[in-house]
């Protein structure tokens, strides 16, 4: 369910927040539930416990995560934040790059859009539920 | 044309490189041309020359820039390389994960959905031309 790239440029602790963010925006984790351990979830990708614990604390600080020495990781019935300008504009411009990267890349542009479209009706879809 | 933000996770460099390729993609800048040298740039965004250095050794990593000691950095004329399963996989997953930061981040599904769209379009429409 969480899949890190060693090689990539993106620090792995940053790899994690996002894997996990992702899953906990997507509802595939529950308020209450327990994430693994930091050990049990290190010795699964591969890496440094030290590596898991910082991925755990940017999701903390975010608000995302209780972290509790005795219970482990536990998630937050997290309140939406009312959005900023900022954080459009900084969606925007992150998209552009990622954009950018994939043309690079090699990714068609056709295939690009078919993929941005294809997000855009998932979201129009849950945003209607 | 580019800005940086010294506080985010993403290291300066590579926010650096980001830019640069999305100014490169969007053919902001043509072949032949050349960039800032590295000093200039990097007395321009207030970061180390190391710093730049690095961004521009990414890129020339990549195939857009000819470094050379006299001449500074010549943008050359890209081959795009073919497309690759892992490419495109990897490009929905950054997405998914954009996606999911700007929604954590209060950013309204919506709102999202509706820039997918405009880079769509715009991604068709330049595929056209």
């Amino acid at each position: 369910m969480l899949r890190i790239d060693l090689g990539a440029a993106t620090p792995a602790y940053e790899q994690i927040a996002n894997g996990l963010r992702a899953l906990l925006v997507a509802a595939a984790m529950a308020p209450g539930e327990q994430l693994p351990t930091v050990r049990q979830l290190a010795l699964d990708l591969g890496v440094h416990h030290n590596t898991v614990a910082e991925a755990y604390r940017q999701l903390a600080a975010e608000g995302w995560l209780d972290l509790r020495r005795r219970r482990g990781a536990i998630i937050l019935d997290r309140p939406t934040p009312a959005s900023s300008p900022e954080a459009v504009a900084d969606f925007a411009r992150r998209l552009e790059e990622l954009i950018a990267k994939a043309i690079g890349a090699g990714v068609p542009r056709e295939r690009i859009a078919a993929e941005l479209e294809t997000a855009a009706r998932h979201l129009r879809k849950g945003a209607e539920s």
